[in-house]
């Protein structure tokens, strides 16, 4: 298969763009393309060192390889920060200050990967040893040689393993846009800070102090992160929030020890019944939450908010498709429903089922939650309101195993483990001057607009930017959205990858 | 610790006797103590044997030793029946016709036991290494050596092993009450047959055919079967019934893949959360199964059941004590539930919780649940009623994994998979002329009055001695009720086996 430029043919048909940038996209392209051997056969060597956070051997490995990598390619001070713990994974700085720039952009990305099941990756695969394939391996993509100059590649294809998209992905392209402004001769625009961290896939336990600990050297304008999907439609997007997360497991206790449901049946309570009747009265039929006060405190969308929800594509009919799923929960769009806090049930398990089920009436029965939370919500709240909605249905709650004389006293019971590593929304302004004139460098660069997000559903700790630093964040994802993030079988269609470093150059040369 | 002979002294103690009868049963009760160590020793061989319904070679072992067991105490007409099927386990069958006697009376106890995990019981046991406490484990008993004439032993004493209880004590307690009436020369008023079992703890997926085939060498004017524990408050028991016993499995499903509970939490459909919300409807508050018609069906009480039930020792306190429950479900007394129909989770599981806890939209939510069948129901009938309300939900019913189409055509989807090993409830009349005899000579060999039980609420397919045989059976247990039967340290208290063969002695010298 030989290479297909749709990139460029993309780049020139679509939108208005003027002709200094067009040339310069153009420039800027091309230079990809005549590099991309050398950049996929670099990325194929970072892919193939384990990434994963539990692995400090690996975790380092990784730091050093990306920290040569960035000076072979002019980056200054490069360096590895850790917190005060030396077994930290490190973040790999470095830096570019350009004489006469004044406005700074610090570009993040991580490099830790997911924990892998190697069993679980499709016949072939290996975590840890990235293979190009034709296409999705589930729509019949086939096994390709890596590629040469002579064999070519598709920009259809995907790389496998872990860390392909999620987010050794987001660190080459950052990397390599430099890169190419550096061969080019095109001097950046602004500033850039280079952030690579090396426990996100952990909770970044140490993120807020680090940031704390080198304040000024972290000094910028805005953050810009790599990381997570592009638009389900396909269109590269900005992203300004993510909503906030905190957990629940509720176990409802039965009997002490595990009855014979035909001698006990009917008389003791079923926990797995109460556990179920519990859940049951926390959502009404409509898909809303019926936790008193569940929807107070949420922050109201703004006008330019409203207005980019109103523009985003939608991709509900096709996400249906794909899921084999015909109602939602609340009838709503699946951005409409996303600004709203959530309550989810994780899991469920009482006893067992299947080859595991006996005949019993089960001791106790647990429901792990998630709550996502959105601007407006404070996570130690939310947790309350749920555990008052608890205590309303008759419960007793407490946070340890009930004790006998707490038995004998309480008709029902139910133990509630709250996560305390949690953490509030976060939303940068959608009118945010320095967001604003990202969103259309992007759309320069793209000849398109990009998809601009209020918030994406999911959570990343992304409050402490602004917390630690005062600086807003926003993320500019540049992974396929089928890339299955965070299990088996991770890949990123190399389409999207090159079209990342072209992201991130347009960044790059921010114009005022 | 020397022997106490609470057992005779209770025995002249108690209850209004005559003085033939006082006279004959100190007999047998001094003969069984002469005895009980010969017969202790036998009951550890039997123990010793492996007896896992999965397992032929112990199976055949058990049935050879008890046959030549039952040869050595002079029974007649010993031999092995099976099925058609010569890989069937063989029931054990003899029996003694007595010159000039017309009634038969024919014993069950199996000698099968339920699967054991070796590893769960309490340390210093084995399933198949029976050994002897001096009360039960939990309770502080210690390990005393086996008894011999000089060491004596406690009757509050157990012993642990596989089928201790459940049910090889009730093949031991028939044919030793046989061996002591031979030892005293005492004829028995009846025709005894002996129907030893070795698949019930499998189901006894052969015995309805067994019966068929043999239909005339298993005449009898009733079946007395030995299973089961007396009741909670201590007292022997006579059950004249058991609840019938289906099973149906319901998943609910989500998503064809697991979504990220951020990305897509609160837009699609949560089946976890669906299957809290079909289940809760299926009990209201009140205890009470809300499935249109469940209760209809049933045959109401007789007067003699409802005196019966009405003179039941209440052992409800002693129960919520020991399960350290407070509040039941319908706040009624223990057997006054036990005679209704019943809706139970066994168990429910969807994705994970605690550590296995993710954070995802599960693909699909299972309950395991089963139905409790009361004399008047009918197991099919009462799988359709519940399958009806899952539909009055709003769910599309199916017995498979939905198709795609499917999952395009309905909001939501239920798999329903019903077990068809199933029976239905099985009640022989309290007035039943046979049954009343056998009650009256009970408590002339105890002392007191037997608790006489209309039904247990645990299920066994006794309809099949209706059915083939157009024989009543009731049961007589005589196990303490805190034997974990089916569980790990299954144990027999002594007191209650050796009146166990006083019981069966009783029986074997019924009068009109």
């Amino acid at each position: 298969m030989k290479y297909k430029n749709i990139g460029v043919l993309f780049f020139l048909m679509t939108g208005t763009i003027s002709n200094a940038q067009t040339s310069q996209s153009i420039q800027i392209k091309n230079n990809i393309q005549q590099n991309e051997f050398q950049i996929m056969e670099s990325f194929k060597e970072l892919l193939a060192i384990p990434n994963i956070a539990a692995d400090p051997v690996g975790i380092e490995h990784n730091a050093n390889w990306i920290a040569n990598y960035m000076q072979s390619k002019g980056i200054q001070k490069v360096q590895l920060l850790r917190d005060d713990n030396t077994q930290t994974p490190p973040v790999v700085y470095g830096e570019v200050i350009t004489p006469g720039v004044t406005e700074t952009v610090i570009f993040y990305a991580h490099y830790d990967g997911q924990p892998v099941d190697s069993s679980k990756w499709a016949k072939g695969l290996h975590p840890f040893k990235p293979s190009l394939y034709s296409n999705l391996i589930s729509d019949g993509g086939l096994p390709l040689s890596w590629p040469t100059k002579e064999l070519g590649f598709d920009l259809q294809s995907r790389i496998y393993g872990r860390g392909a998209s999620d987010d050794k992905a987001g660190v080459m392209a950052i990397i390599n846009a430099y890169a190419t402004l550096v061969q080019l001769h095109i001097k950046p625009t602004i500033n850039i800070k280079f952030f690579f961290e090396g426990e996100e896939e952990a909770g970044s336990p140490h993120l807020s102090a680090l940031l704390k600990n080198h304040k000024s050297l972290l000094a910028s304008d805005i953050w810009v992160i790599c990381d997570g999907p592009v638009h389900q439609s396909g269109k590269k997007q900005i992203v300004y929030g993510v909503r906030g997360d905190t957990h629940m497991e509720i176990t409802v206790f039965g009997p002490k020890r595990p009855l014979h449901s035909g001698h006990y049946g009917n008389w003791v309570l079923n926990p797995a019944m109460e556990l179920a009747r519990l859940l049951a009265s926390m959502k009404n039929e409509k898909g809303e939450v019926t936790v008193a006060g569940f929807y107070d405190d949420v922050t109201p969308l703004t006008i330019s908010e409203k207005e980019a929800l109103a523009n985003i594509p939608s991709v509900d009919a096709q996400l249906k498709n794909e899921l084999g799923v015909l109602a939602t929960e609340r009838n709503i769009p699946l951005n409409d429903a996303l600004q709203f806090p959530s309550l989810n049930v994780n899991g469920i398990q009482s006893a067992g089922v299947g080859k595991y089920s006996a005949n019993v009436i089960p001791t106790k029965a647990i429901a792990s939650i998630d709550l996502r939370l959105v601007k407006g919500n404070d996570w130690r709240r939310q947790q309350e309101k749920v555990i008052n909605h608890i205590k309303a249905q008759g419960f007793f709650v407490t946070n340890k195993e009930p004790t006998d004389e707490q038995r004998k006293q309480n008709n029902k019971i139910c133990m509630v483990v709250v996560d305390d590593n949690s953490y509030n929304a976060q939303k940068t302004s959608m009118d945010n001057p320095f967001a604003k004139r990202i969103a259309k460098v992007m759309q320069l660069g793209l000849g398109s607009n990009p998809v601009l997000l209020p918030t994406v559903g999911g959570s990343l700790p992304l409050f402490v930017f602004e917390q630690e630093l005062n600086t807003a964040p926003i993320t500019v994802p540049i992974a396929n959205h089928d890339n299955n993030q965070h299990a088996e079988n991770e890949n990123i269609k190399l389409k999207n990858f090159f079209e990342g470093i072209q992201i991130f150059t347009s960044i790059m040369t921010l114009t005022k």
